[in-house]
């Protein structure tokens, strides 16, 4: 495993894609030396996106928090979350009716901005569902599991509809050593109980990458060739990058140990084009 | 598909199985002339036996169930239930620690019978996990699934340890045309967030019919040619059966109706000897 | 059910995407009357373009078999196939070694057209794989399956390699009533055999629609809004097109008999916007 | 990982149960020492068993082949085959017609010592599939994978019938790094490409487990708690054992090495009682 320093890697590139979580920050916080990573790129004429798979906040949100933990350089045009995706698709094929949401009420505030009317699942009386037009899984927070997942499986019973995965991840840490369930978690539940066949926006899916790709054209017309896509798990990061076309570096200092990733690759047959220890090492 | 009348089929038999849900009950009550059939059975010299996939209480308590319902001739002898052969595992495999469980205090007591001692998932504390040594999912109810579940996941990653799925099956029925998820989907989730091989008891798994045919055998022997499944569900109960090697009888009174019986079966290969309206007609 | 005319359908869309088996044509040919319906969108100013998940042939050879069909008007530039998505990825990330393949010598050649040297499956030797970089499952003819898929497992055992899915289909039709197993079956079997996550290309992933609407609008600038795609199939055609956020078309020449409409779009959750008889009805 | 002496841990029970391959024996041959252990065996009075997922060939032939290679004492009482499970299987449940067979015409004589006729897949004539009762997957050579596996499935679409697996093992190993596909691997593509549900015996089944009990239990009455199952499989001979009820010895002989157990147990949670170097250590 030849692991090379982020700085030599990342000046082959006009275009570095981050994910977030366990890349430039974990539960803590920032890690230290990133802000000081990011501006030697903007020196150095490099553009730079965070792709993340978050359907819980609005980009603006996910750009405030991080303002908030010292990171005031990622504003909102540098995000690109795969709850944007899920909002395109809603607002291209969504015409008429309520959508259903599993998520917070601040997940649901983000859809509703492009003219959709929500209800949350709570709210939902099963006797009642003829104005449902869609489901969609938002947030792992916001409604009660006990009651409202099976309220899902009926709801998807009575009526035919699209359902939306917006967050594909299934688990997220939310310590050192402990994860809690992910929307996408709850997602594979209800698609196996339903037997429905959902439509999941967020990586490894190419949808994410063509938009971050586009949106960074608008910027800056770049080639794929010119792109790198950073990120600390081989199942969305990695095998999203390299199935959309452009380089990938697995950072170690999330997801994966280093004493691990050797065994992962090869067992995975996800193989990334560079290996870092940090994006700060 | 040729319909015939359950008596005619029934009086090919010794000893015949019944599933409970769908076949002799439903959400609300015994079905009709029930009491009857079972009776003319015991009167012809035909035994008979409930095999059921449940863990949420003991046979005595599933006994009395039937008893107040009207069944007074169904007595805990007559009972074989997935719980039963989960219970039989952690006497056997289960020699030191304790069982934590997801489900009500009463599905606990039960297994509690065999000298293993337990603690609810939501009493369990991650910090200190060394002397918990299985996981058992016995019941729906009982614990707060946006807290608990999760809190599973971890324990699965802190500790390595037997999981035990007391029953099998992924929804119930809880009115004429809702469902509500039963644990055996709870056990999907979790099974697909931890990547581990958990041990499941019940239909269609060979086990629980192995131990109904013994059962049957110590109150008067009888061959599986002589034995008969009766179920309202491929997918437990014929395939079951059929694999167990004993002739099988699907009801319409319950899980599938008259309309799709035909389709389903040519569409899953799973194929009963037999086909009845119901076990009165 | 609403079943509409596609005539009617059609002309609300300026590009129309057209799926190819079982829409345009089956096993024994060209659809009557597809001629006509083809030249009355041009006459009323309509673009369209075939996209199939095919990569046994290139563009041009694909072109040339609806000429010699009767249908001189698809031409090379109106083809979008799953095969010219992987020659694409191979080309940005393959840059040494050799790719091995599954498939017949034509298959193989059209990726060479990339500078990619290419060895058949049949002519690996399993002793010496170090200057092999990747593994394309291309067609299901031009091996020999008792050998080679064998020999396929053990080349993913020994070196750990990109493995990309040039079709995902799993069977295609080859009569009336019959069958053949196509490379995404295949690859199926590989998968779960190594354990590998596979790249796979073609309908329903977003990646082949990206594809087909950059090259349409290379021709013509149109809008998502103002395309819609036809096919037969729910599970790539309809929820591929879905996703992608474009409008989707249902027709019932192919895959799906009319009278399993209904039933098949409820039991998946997969919805077209639009449900025909055919694209000449 | 606590690693033990074979002789120590047998001593503890009247008697054991073998995996074959890469317990007693690998593709070069029986392990040194193993017939010394056998017999060390018997003269302490301990019973053994050789459990096997293999209908390739009957008892006798099983047997005869370790005859053949110097272990005169492994007679067909002691063997416990998939294809005996599958066999009585057949004898009980199809009762008219012909069997379709996948395998070698031994392993079609095997099944046919119970009465049954049998045609070989690439004998079906697909245009008179009525008189065809059952499918059965027995080995994976004596048929073209080619052209057979694709008359399977349309075999499958013409006409519903039970579909058994004879062998749930999906690869072999065929040499110190090689595997081969076997049956049970061809099972899979099958059973996803024609969505049916198939019947699969042998381990980790309990039908397997139990038929040998009540073997074992003929010579000489033994408890559940009186048995250790020795495998070098988690996902076979481990958890099938766990699962029936008796005690569990992983070997490292075999499957897996010794650098990998403790992560293997770990990542599958599948935990054996003991674990050794091998049988003769």
């Amino acid at each position: 495993m030849n692991i090379q320093t982020f700085k030599e890697i990342s000046r082959q590139y006009k275009t570095i894609f981050f994910d977030s979580y366990g890349v430039l920050r974990n539960y803590q916080g920032v890690y230290e030396g990133v802000r000081e990573m990011l501006l030697s790129l903007v020196a150095d004429g490099i553009d730079y996106y965070i792709i993340t798979n978050d359907a819980s906040r609005s980009p603006e949100q996910l750009a405030e928090n991080f303002v908030e933990r010292g990171l005031p350089e990622i504003t909102t045009d540098k995000i690109i979350s795969s709850g944007m995706i899920a909002k395109e698709y809603l607002s291209y094929k969504i015409n008429h009716g309520k959508v259903a949401y599993l998520g917070t009420e601040r997940s649901a505030h983000y859809i509703e901005s492009v003219g959709i009317e929500t209800i949350s699942i709570g709210n939902v009386d099963l006797a009642a569902v003829d104005d449902i037009s869609a489901l969609v899984l938002l947030d792992d927070e916001g409604f009660d599991w006990n009651t409202d997942l099976t309220r899902a499986v009926n709801l998807l019973r009575k009526r035919s509809m699209p359902v939306v995965v917006a967050n594909t991840d299934t688990t997220y840490p939310r310590s050192k050593d402990e994860v809690a369930i992910s929307v996408g978690g709850v997602a594979k539940l209800l698609e196996s109980l339903s037997q429905k066949t959902f439509i999941r926006f967020g990586k490894p899916d190419a949808q994410i990458f063509n938009f971050a790709y586009r949106h960074a054209c608008e910027q800056k017309p770049v080639d794929k060739q010119e792109i790198l896509m950073v990120g600390d798990t081989l199942k969305t990061d990695i095998i999203g990058g390299n199935k959309f076309g452009i380089d990938t570096c697995l950072v170690l200092s999330g997801n994966i140990q280093a004493k691990d990733a050797e065994l992962l690759i090869a067992s995975t047959g996800i193989i990334p084009d560079y290996i870092c220890a940090s994006v700060t090492a």
